[in-house]
């Protein structure tokens, strides 16, 4: 007896900006080895969250790097996405970053980006269309499930337009 | 007809300071994810080696995450490599860390960590005997295959006693 295979519906994949910067990050190897998902993006704000299991250290608490990678990404997103909705074509760069370890986590690690002290978006996208590249602060926190912070950074970006 | 199997010699597993070491960061997995070796090792320098594939971004060069993880692994672990050296039992962490990314690195990673100018061995080790804790810092840097600095960091490091 033969069983006829149900036809698969064709579906249109409309993919959101999240869930494309989702997908962009995932195809990394090393993000993917973070177990990183995206859990808000407001216009102001990325957060992203890693479960603890495969950034443990030593110490059974997140490993500094992972904390590093994390916020360093959340920043780099923050801006991809904004840059998706202001309709410009550029690559995105961490040029430097400054990381503080407060507290050893020992949790699943989620941090949350925004727009460093002093920045702004209309002043970065405005220079990047007039000039073709352009540099922004961001401040990245991760806290503490029972209060407090863990881990803070703040990290400059590089944006430059392709083409 | 029936084959002997040879005998399996047994033999004593001497495992060197540095040879535990790798053990114990290629125990971490976010360690092992980075695909890391311990390349040279003298009392006053830690280099290590990951290869570009697991480390790679959507730019096709090291993800920055990545290369700040190797300069902070580097750097805990010349210390970790010292204090066993020197017979002491502490816990390592990183305290914080600045990294800055001079130019992308389209090859495999290699790190190097040396004590940041002015730090001496002698006076962390003896501030870590007599108050059971100590702080140190650490230069690390990644080199371009051409020449020149991919990235570097200085990173600052508290040691405690166990016990």
């Amino acid at each position: 007896m033969t069983q006829s295979t149900p036809a698969i519906p064709q579906t249109v994949i409309d993919l959101s900006p999240l869930r494309m910067l989702e997908a962009e990050l995932l195809a990394m190897p090393p993000v993917a080895a973070l177990g990183l998902r995206i859990v808000e993006a407001t216009g102001d704000r990325l957060r992203l969250h890693a479960p603890l299991a495969p950034n443990i250290n030593d110490k059974g608490c997140a490993f500094g790097g992972s904390l590093g990678s994390l916020m360093t990404l959340a920043g780099w997103g923050l801006i991809v996405l904004r840059l998706a909705e202001a309709g410009l074509d550029a690559d995105v760069f961490v040029a430097d970053s400054d990381i503080r370890y407060r507290a050893p986590l020992y949790a699943d690690i989620e941090t949350t980006a925004e727009l460093a002290e002093g920045e702004s978006w209309e002043d970065f996208l405005s220079t990047l269309r007039s000039r073709g590249r352009a540099r922004l602060s961001v401040r990245a926190v991760v806290c503490l499930p029972e209060g407090g912070v863990a881990t803070e950074s703040l990290s400059r970006y590089a944006a430059k337009l392709r083409g």
